[in-house]
């Protein structure tokens, strides 16, 4: 059990963006770092979700944890795979890391 | 005017993406590499349209160049201006480089 929080300050402080309330990832984003003790926060989304990932990126390294944050790394990528109606279909996706300056 | 091929192989090989039908920016980044020599092409985009710039990025290097350019570098960033009504506005901006391997 005392593992618990070495395993929170090392990595998994990932955010999956899908179709909640905007601010729901931000501050989902900002507690990670202000009391879970992330180093690093990677926000994933994939296909129309991307343009919502990259205003919350925005919005918490310049708004919430101005100076305190900021763009490490994104890499951006594209998954197939078959439809209910078993068609080939591609999305892509994103991931931006935030790391603690 | 024999300057003008100068200029083309350098840079200045920028995509804005907007509301045309999303092949029309696909073929325009193609053909910058294929008829223009470009070595780079930069994929900018801002608010709802980045999610659009990201497939059109994947499938010009996945798809329809695969093998001969991949992206070298992506950057987000956002920018604040007054709309219509006055009021204080931010939107989200991508930049994704596209380069030929």
């Amino acid at each position: 059990m005392t593992e618990k929080t070495t395993e929170c300050e090392s990595k998994d402080h990932i955010v999956f963006i899908g179709d909640k309330p905007f601010m729901n990832y931000v501050t989902g984003v900002v507690m990670q770092f202000t009391t879970q003790n992330a180093v690093t926060s990677t926000i994933k989304a994939r296909g129309k979700f991307i343009s919502k990932a990259v205003d919350i990126a925005e919005v918490a390294a310049k708004r919430f944890l101005e100076g305190q944050i900021e763009v490490s790394n994104i890499s951006i990528d594209s998954e197939g795979f078959k439809n209910s109606e078993g068609k080939d279909v591609r999305v892509s996706t994103i991931e931006i890391v935030l790391k603690k300056l």
